[in-house]
C-alpha cells in the first residue's frame, strides 16, 4: 500500500484548507494516501465557497486510510473551537491548530501514518491564543518528539549541466534575529547539524555518500579573515574534523559563488549558515515548487514553503504547487525507509 | 561618436587580460569604443598563448580612441613592475594594478572616457604589496573621486510575468563581517543609500519614478518584532520619511518572498541590507551575465561580478559573459547622461 500522508490543514482562516481541497480537485495523482486533519464542516464550507465538488468521508482514527481516489479527501476530524472565516484570524482557534498537529504526530509515531505534511499556521495568533512560547511548527515537533536538535531543509528541482537534480538547502541557524546569528554558529552546533543532514540524506533520500557544500558565515566566506574570523576559528576546523569522520564536505564557500549551477552540480545539499543566506535563492529557483523538510525527527515531516496568505484565503487563487511538492517529498522519504 | 569605455585589465596574473582579448576576438559588436588599460606586452603575450590574433595599437593618453573594429583592442599603456605569470600572484605588481585604475579615473574625470569598466583585481596581493588599507575597487574609487558614499549595485536581466526586465540589487552594507551588519544599518546610512539609488536610477537608467523594494534585515523582515527589532526601530521609520520626500519604496519585505518573479514585477531595484542576502540570488538569476555598478560617483563605473579566477588564468576557459554585460551597462549609463 502507498504510504499514509497525514495532512494538517493549518490555520483555518488561511489558505491551508482550500489548498488541500484544490489539490484533490486538481485530480493530479497523489504520491500516497492523503488524509486531511481538520474540521470537516470547515472543509465542506470552504469547498462549497470555491464550487469544488469534493467528497469528505470522515474516518475514525483507527480506520484504514483508503487508496486515493479522484475528488475524495478522507478526513481525521478535529473540531474548531470557534467559527472560522477566511481571512479573519481568531485566537480562539489556536488550540484547534495545535490539536491537528498532535493528531498527526501521534499517527506517525504509532504507525498509522508514514509521514506528516503541514499546511501553514499563523504563529502570531497561536501565541496570542495562550501559547506564548510557541515559535513555529519545527520547534513544536522537536519538543513533541523529544529530540534535541532538528534541521530545517528546503528542497526543489534544478537544472544543472549534468541534468535535473534536487536543490536542497539546509540551515545552520533558523529563526534568529540577524545580530544573534554569528554567536549561534558554534563547533558543537554545526557538528550536530551536519551529522543530522548527512545521516538523513542517506536514510531518507537514498544518497549513499552525500556531498554537502557549506557556505561561509561572512561575505566571501570571510576572505581569509579580512571579512570576519568565524570561518578560520569555527567553520574550517569543524569541517576538517567531520571530514576525518568520513563526511564529504565542500567549503566554507562564498554564498554568492556557491549558488550557481556549475558549483551545485553533484552537490546533494547546501548548508547555509542562516535564513536569508539560503532561502531567497532556493525560493527563487523553486518558483512556488519548493517544500520544507524537518530533519532529525523520528518521523517524516514536510511542509509547504509559504505562509497563511490571509489575503488569498477563500479566493481559490492560492498556488497548490508547494503543497504538491511537499506531499511528493514526504512520500519519497517514507518509501526510502521501507513504506 | 560612441562613448569611450576605459577597461582596466586588472590583476595581471588573473583572467582580466584574457577576458579583454577574448571579448574582442569574439567579434561581438561592443557597445562603445573600448580602450584597454594595461601592459601591452602582457596583452600580446597572453594573446599569443591563447592563439588569438588581436591587433593591440598603443595610444597616447590624448589620442582619440578609434571606433571599434573587430580584432582590434586599442591600449592605454601602463608598464608592469615585474613579469606576470598567469596564475602566480606577485605583490610587486600591486602598484601597476592601482595605476591602471588611476589612468581610468583621470580619463573619466577629464572627459576622455565616458565610463570605466574594471576587470577583477586581487585584494590580498594589493594589501601585501604595500597598501594595507586597500579594501577594494569600490572604496578606492570613492576616495579617488572624493565622495563620501557610494552604493554597490548588481544588475542582470530577468523574465517576469510582464516580460523581460532588469533585475538590480543594491546593498545597504557591503564588505562587513556578518556580526557588524545589524549595527551598520542606521537611519542616516539607509537614507543616503536610498537617495543615491533613487537618484542614479533616474539619472543613469532613465527611470522616471523608480520603484524600489527594500528587504528587511531579519528573517521574515523581523515578523513584527518577534525576530528582531531593526525593522520597527530603524527601517520602517526611515522608509516612511523617505516616502514623504516622494520616493516610491516597498517594504521592508522578507527577502525570501521578495525575490520571486511575481514580487519583482515592476520593481526597478531591490535594496538588500547586506551582501549575502542579495547577491546569491542575483548571481543565481544572472548566470554569469551580471554586472557590478558603483552608484554615487561623479563618473560611470561598472565591473565584472567575479574574481581573478587564478586557476583559469591563461587557459582561455574563463567566461566573458559578465564583462560583456559590464560594458553594455556602462555604455547605457554613459548614453543616458548625454554621450
Amino acid at each position: 500500500m502507498a504510504p499514509v500522508l497525514a495532512l494538517t490543514t493549518g490555520e483555518p482562516a488561511g489558505i491551508g484548507p482550500e489548498l488541500a481541497l484544490m489539490l484533490v480537485a486538481s485530480r493530479v495523482p497523489l504520491a500516497g494516501r492523503v488524509v486531511a486533519i481538520g474540521d470537516p464542516d470547515l472543509l465542506a464550507q470552504r469547498a462549497r465557497r470555491l464550487g469544488l465538488d469534493i467528497e469528505l468521508p470522515v474516518l475514525a482514527r483507527r480506520d484504514e486510510v483508503p487508496a486515493q481516489r479522484p475528488g475524495v479527501l478522507p478526513v481525521w476530524p478535529v473540531t474548531l473551537r470557534a467559527p472560522a472565516t477566511a481571512g479573519m484570524l481568531d485566537a480562539a482557534n489556536a488550540g484547534y491548530v495545535l490539536e491537528t498537529l498532535d493528531v498527526a504526530i501521534a499517527a506517525c509515531r504509532d504507525g498509522r501514518a508514514q509521514a506528516m505534511v503541514t499546511a501553514p499556521l499563523h504563529k502570531g495568533v497561536i501565541i496570542e491564543g495562550g501559547h506564548p512560547d510557541f515559535t513555529g511548527h519545527t520547534e513544536y515537533l522537536r519538543d513533541a518528539c523529544g529530540v534535541e536538535d532538528v534541521v530545517m531543509m528546503l528542497a526543489t528541482r534544478l537544472a544543472t549541466p549534468s541534468g535535473d537534480q534536487a536543490l536542497r538547502v539546509a540551515l545552520a541557524s533558523v529563526h534568529l534575529p540577524l545580530r544573534e546569528v554569528a554567536d549561534a554558529i558554534t563547533d558543537a552546533g554545526l557538528t550536530r547539524v551536519l551529522r543530522i543532514l548527512d545521516g538523513d540524506l542517506k536514510r531518507y533520500f537514498a544518497v549513499a555518500a552525500p556531498r554537502i557544500a557549506v557556505c561561509g558565515l561572512n561575505p566571501h566566506a570571510g576572505e581569509n579573515g579580512h571579512l570576519g574570523r568565524e570561518e578560520l576559528e569555527v567553520i574550517i576546523p569543524t569541517l576538517e574534523r567531520l571530514r576525518c569522520e568520513g563526511l564529504r564536505l565542500d567549503g566554507p564557500l562564498p554564498a554568492d559563488t556557491l549558488f550557481t549551477p556549475r558549483h551545485l552540480d553533484g552537490i546533494d545539499a547546501v548548508l547555509a549558515m542562516y535564513h536569508d543566506q539560503g532561502l531567497p535563492v532556493l525560493k527563487y529557483a523553486g518558483f512556488g515548487r519548493a517544500a520544507n523538510i524537518t530533519l532529525g525527527l523520528p518521523i517524516v515531516r514536510t511542509s509547504v514553503d509559504h505562509g497563511t496568505a490571509l489575503d488569498l484565503a477563500g479566493t481559490g487563487r492560492a498556488d497548490i504547487g508547494s503543497l504538491g511538492v511537499a506531499l511528493e517529498v514526504a512520500a519519497e522519504m517514507a518509501r526510502a525507509v521501507g513504506h
